[in-house]
Formats: structure tokens, C-alpha cells, sequence
């Protein structure tokens, strides 16, 4: 058997353990030297590959590997591309197999959500369509852990640590100055279809830190009245509340309320995402003080507070993905299986590809309380294994000391060039 | 000499260490248990004195005390609350005297920044005015490290490590993102008055990791055409560019952007604060796709990444207040003097209160570069010891555990009440 080479890429929004992936992927197949020969990564996602702008990742010594364990964001460069429809346009997958074939590609690794892996289910079928023999396999990664099949996503761990994390923080703060000053706090936090973000600032509050906390899902459509009586109920009482809002939530009319919000509703404009909108009808309606945050990238670039079974997980499918590929596996994405809640116990398992594709897996019902503004108990067996652990990066001079890649270009091959 | 009793109260904003300052006088008191009976901490600050609500800090076993060192946000409640000048309402200090004598408190720390410094001064002065006899200290704190005479403030140091790793791994995310979609990062920090914080934003940009980074100070004055031409240079050159911005900039009129950012200026009514105005502005005249993130209190609050030096300071100034009130010191502030930069050294030293009261220290002009978008060499000398060293408060179940007290009421002696 020929030793051919691999193609990774890194595709859609980047998460803090991403490169926990590529690190696997790279220091998996250099164990199978015999097998595959280079790594080349696509600059950019799949953008890469189309424009023949390839980084040998070879060129970068085991130590600049490793240093991606630690290191948030794609070190290779993302992207948000969707492969058009095989009908429509053929010219992007011969392209394809263009670059592939000059390059000697045999396996291709990409690391992404939904989206993405729509495009590694497309590159998949360049052996039946075209006749170009490919093994394509899609390596999970979405800090919205709205991918089918697999128990989680890499990525969202250690988003679900943050948010909870920072709610708990802000909202010691808020308990603090609620006597005469801020009694509501709203932290807007990402998941625009889903709500799994959304219920991980749920872990702010246990037995042993109650907080008094609402939680707004894109799953359930917000209810002003209903909303602004269980706040006030809960600032009587506790003296403050805090309020974790999906960017997704929607209006009764099924409407983006980042985007629906405008003067007609509340009497102001609204430049900003949902998080002040709702903390701006708090305060015009029941008249307490407040603050708000965005994390916006801030949360899922948080690799200072990695979880460390997301670290595990991630590397664990970059790994299984390379093996996969090797064991002739051909548009399949590996999956983490849950076999235990307590202890918490997974396995690696597999999944075929057009099984992912474009599929969304939403907030279950029973994870959301009944009164739409929690989570059950069922929801913190899900979460609490999945934010368990530190791996916290290397600092020097007190910030962390993050890897960055020489990111070498591979020599073209080609005479023509690609549009995107 | 009789054995007193010490007040001690938290003021103002809190920070992510102001409880170990707490835990400081309190550990301290406990080893002059000859010379202080009880330390009672009023409840939000100085309206617990007012109010007679006062927690008896002596029901709290060592181990919940020890346990404030790594708990942020203030553990007995704080306030926003000035005492009115003695010529215009003697009634609040002749009620301070009442409640001072009725519980044998001849001590008082005072936990807080510039207004704080105003109370604690008022107070000190109750012996020379109204003849009874207190030792009073301030300890200081604030984010905002705009405290006069102290080479910094304890709480600061944390907010920096914060922001400045924020917006490090939020470029790493950025620049990943920057091909195809998000370009321009817009982080809005704290600091109303002065740029400190917006300047520890800088220490995100460094030798070993080069961030295209524009800051916006409040010192500043907003030029629009000059800053849109900085970012625009830094997209074409990076790929992408990251800004940093103070709450508090202000646009050519010296009125706050936040407030003044309306339909006039920039085409939209705005909510939020000053970040998704400089978001929205790079977009509507750039063209450039943009994301922001408001930290609010998610910085001061962080106590996951508090910086260990500031912990030190934190510590060091509790327990240099205790020390001077014995020594018979009033109306003093226990101060941070640097002593050297390379390596870092300090010392506690000691300011009288009326030289901090009600003064605020800006950023001086030299700490920011000739363009006003960056930080000097001065800065980062003074910045980096700051925010040294980790300090990591205990996990269990992946989530930091943060200590609450029981806060035991000390029973009231006094039949009248006080409306604050």
C-alpha cells in the first residue's frame, strides 16, 4: 500500500480546544509513519485545499505540537465555507482532487460542527462521484454541542466551565452590592439555535453556592410577563437575581429578540445583542439597577479555564479519527459514548457522517425545568462531568503563554489558481 | 489599656481579592487578641454601622476565614454610600458614636478606594470633633487603581490579568476567524475615569505574541477619523485587529461616547455601552464584520485568574491596618511602594488619609504611546509585576468553590433605629 498524505483542517468557530485535536491528529499520524507520510494542513479550512495554500505541518518540531495541548483558537486558520452542491457546482470538488492529487492526499481529517461536517460528507463521496480514492473523516469540535449521535462536543466543556464559572463569580459580585447598588446581572452567552450553553450557566448554582438564577433558552420563547414576575419574585426575596440569556432567545412570534427589539417594543433602539435588551426591560419595568455582559468570544476562546474532560475528549477523537482512517473507515465522524454518569465513564465510538450532517440536536424538554427558567436535574448528571477537571495553560510574566505556529507554506504545485 | 473592639467594612465596587484584605485584618486581629476583643464587620459596609447590623466575624471558624482568600466579591456586602460633611449632617456621626459606643469598637478599617477614603477620614476625625476616641484605617482596594500615593491598589492587578488574557485568547480567536468572517474585536473594559485597565489590555500584545491592538483610553479624547484609519491599516496589514476600550472614553466634546452615541453620530440609537458603538462604527464605515464582548463584572470578579502579586498586596495592606491602629496610627492608608521593578520589590508604607481621600490618579501621559492607541515601555514596566503568578482558588466538580460566611448577627444593644 502506498504511503499517502493527510489533509487537516479546522473549520467553522474556533473553540479553546481545538487544537487538542490537531495535536492529536499530527502526533497520531506520526506514529503511523509507515502509513502516512506528511500532514498538510489547509490554511483556512477547506479554503485551503480549494486554494492549494497547504502549511506542512511538518516543518514544525514535536515540542510546537504539543504546545497546541494549551493553546486556544485554530492554530491553522478557520473558516466559514460551505462546499456547494455536487449538481451545482463540480468544478470546486474537481478542483479538489486538483490539489489533492498533486499534493498525494489520500486521507482527509476535518474538524468542525454541522456545517462542517456537511463538507467532509461531501469530500467523502469524491471516490463513488469521481473516482478520486479519498478517506474522509470528520473530527467533532462545536462549542454549541448541537451535534447528533456523540454524547458532547469538544468544545463545549470548556465553554460550560466558563459561563458557570463567570456567573458564579458575577454573581457573588451582584450579592455584594445588591444592599444599595446593581440588583440584576445578565450575562448573554452563546448558542444561537440551542440551548446547551445556556443551561451550563445553570451549574452556577448547587447545594453548596444557591444563586438566585434565570435562565432564558432560544428553546423557549420568551415571556415578558412571566419573566419580569420571576425576577422581581426573586429580588424580593433574595435581594438579587441573575439572568443567563441565550443571544438565540426568541420573541412570541418566533423573532430574534436581538433583532426584533427595537423601539416598538421597549421604547429604546438597540445597538447591542440581547443580554442588555433584556437587562434595559428590567429595568424600565421594575425599575432595579443592573449590569450586563457579552463573553462573546471571550467564552469559548477561555482556555485558561479549560476543562480538562474536554481536553481528554478532544484529543481522544483526533486520535480515533486518524485510527478510523487507517482502518479504512471512510465518512464517519468518532463519537464520545457516555457508559457511566456516576463515575463518569465514556468510550470512543463511531458514527457514519450523513448522520451529522446539517442536523441539529437541541436542548431536550426534560433538561429545562418546567417553568422554562432552569435546569433539571437530569440536565446536571449531562453537565457536571463535562466541566470537571482543570488543565490550566503555561503563564509566563502572568499571562498564558500561548503557541504560535511558523505555519510553513508546501510549494505549489499547480500552474492554476482557484477563485473562492 | 481596655481591650477593644475593631469595626470593619467593605466599600464600594468589589474585586476578586478584596476578601483576603478582609481575611488579613481579621487573621491579624485574631493574633492580638490582647490588645482587639472582636472583630465585628458591618453589614454593606459603612450603613452597617449606621444600622447597628453588624456580624459577629468571631463565630466564623479559622477555616472560613482562611477560605476568603480565595473568594471574591465582598463576603459581608458592600455599598455605595457617602457620609454627608459634618457641618451639613452631624446626625450620622453622633448615630456612628452610638453604635461604636454600645459595642466597645475602637478601631475601624475602612475597605474601599477614593469615596471610601472620604468616610473613613470623616470617621477618623469623630475624636477631634465629637471627643470619641477611634483609630481609623483605610485599606485600600479598587479595580480601577486610581488611589493617589500608592504605587497601585490592591484589585487592580487581578483586572488586569483578567482583561489582558481576555483579550489575548480573543485575538487568537479573531485571527483564526479572519478570513472569512469576523475581523475587528471590540473588548470594553472597566475604568470610567482613568485607563489603567484599559491600559493592562496592552499586556496582551507582547514580544512573544504580537496582537495588532488599538486601545482607547479615557484620557483620550475619541478621533474618529484617526482611529478608523489605525484600524483599517492594522486590517489590511493583519488580516484582523483587536480594540480595547474604556468604559469611560469620550468623545471630542469631553461627554461620555456611551451617552452620546445616538442616532446623530452614528445612525443608530444605542443601549448597550461604548463597545458595540466602536463595533458598530467599524462596521458601518469600514465595512469590516466585527464581534464585542462587555467583561463588566466577569473582570472584577474573576477570582480564577486572580494575580498572585495582587493577592500579596491584598494581604499585606489588611494586615499592615490592623498593624498600624495599633501603633496608635489615625487617619492613615497602608500604601504599596514599589522598590524595584526588575526584579519586582516592595514594601508597605503609609500615606495620611486626607492626602487619598477624593483624589483620583489617571494614567499619566507617558504610559501612553505619542498616537494615544497604545501603551509605552513605561506602562509595560509598571503593568507586569502586577499581574504575576497564579492563584488558583480550590475546584470541586469542575467550579471553583467560593466561601460564604454564616455572618452571625451581633444582637443590638440599642433600642433606636436609623434611616439611611
Amino acid at each position: 500500500m502506498p504511503r499517502l498524505n493527510a489533509f487537516y483542517a479546522q473549520s467553522g468557530g474556533v473553540t479553546a480546544v481545538i487544537n487538542v485535536s490537531a495535536c492529536a491528529v499530527i502526533q497520531t499520524a506520526r506514529l503511523n509513519r509507515k502509513r502516512i507520510g506528511k500532514v498538510y494542513a489547509g490554511r483556512n479550512g477547506i479554503i485551503g485545499a480549494l486554494t492549494e495554500d497547504l502549511i506542512d505541518t511538518g516543518k514544525e518540531p514535536a515540542r510546537a505540537i504539543a504546545a497546541l495541548l494549551h493553546t486556544p483558537a485554530g492554530a491553522f486558520g478557520s473558516c466559514r465555507y460551505q462546499l456547494a452542491d455536487f449538481e451545482k457546482d463540480r468544478s470546486q470538488y474537481e478542483r479538489l482532487i486538483e490539489v489533492f492529487r498533486a499534493h498525494d492526499i489520500g486521507y482527509f481529517f476535518y474538524n468542525g460542527g454541522n456545517d462542517s461536517a456537511d463538507t467532509c460528507l461531501k469530500v467523502s463521496q469524491l471516490s463513488a462521484r469521481l473516482g478520486y480514492p479519498i478517506t474522509a473523516v470528520h473530527v467533532p469540535k462545536t462549542v454549541d454541542n448541537d451535534l447528533p449521535i456523540t454524547d458532547c462536543c469538544p468544545g463545549f466543556g470548556s465553554v460550560a466551565k466558563y459561563v458557570a464559572t463567570s456567573m458564579r463569580e458575577a454573581a457573588f459580585d451582584v450579592a455584594s452590592m445588591a444592599k444599595t447598588s446593581t440588583r440584576v446581572f445578565v450575562l448573554e452567552v452563546m448558542g444561537r439555535h440551542a440551548g446547551w450553553i445556556t443551561s451550563a450557566v445553570g451549574l452556577a448554582d448547587d447545594k453548596g453556592t444557591p444563586i438566585p438564577l434565570l435562565l432564558l433558552f432560544p428553546e423557549i420563547r420568551f415571556d415578558e410577563a412571566k419573566f419580569l414576575a420571576e425576577v422581581d419574585a426573586r429580588v424580593r426575596k433574595f435581594g438579587y437575581c441573575c439572568i443567563g440569556v441565550s443571544e438565540g432567545l426568541l420573541n412570541p412570534e418566533g423573532k430574534l429578540m436581538a433583532e426584533a427589539g427595537t423601539k416598538d417594543a421597549f421604547g429604546h433602539a438597540q445597538l447591542g445583542g440581547v443580554g442588555p435588551l433584556i437587562a434595559s426591560l428590567v429595568k424600565d419595568k421594575l425599575g432595579h439597577k443592573y449590569h450586563w455582559a457579552v463573553a462573546d468570544y471571550l467564552q469559548r476562546a477561555a482556555r485558561h479555564l479549560a476543562s480538562k474532560t474536554d481536553v481528554q475528549h478532544s484529543y481522544a477523537v483526533g486520535k480515533a479519527a486518524v485510527e478510523l482512517a487507517l482502518a479504512g473507515h471512510n465518512a464517519v465522524m468518532p463519537t464520545i459514548v457516555r457508559t457511566s454518569d456516576k463515575p463518569y465513564r465514556w468510550k470512543i465510538g463511531v458514527t457514519p457522517l450523513d448522520r451529522v450532517a446539517n442536523v441539529e440536536k437541541k436542548l431536550p424538554r426534560d433538561y429545562i425545568s418546567p417553568d422554562g427558567f432552569g435546569i433539571t436535574a437530569k440536565a446536571r448528571a449531562y453537565l457536571e462531568p463535562l466541566v470537571r477537571g482543570e488543565d490550566y495553560p503555561p503563564y509566563e510574566g502572568g499571562l498564558p503563554r500561548y503557541a504560535r505556529l511558523n505555519n510553513t507554506a508546501v510549494p505549489r504545485k499547480l500552474e492554476s489558481a482557484f477563485k473562492i
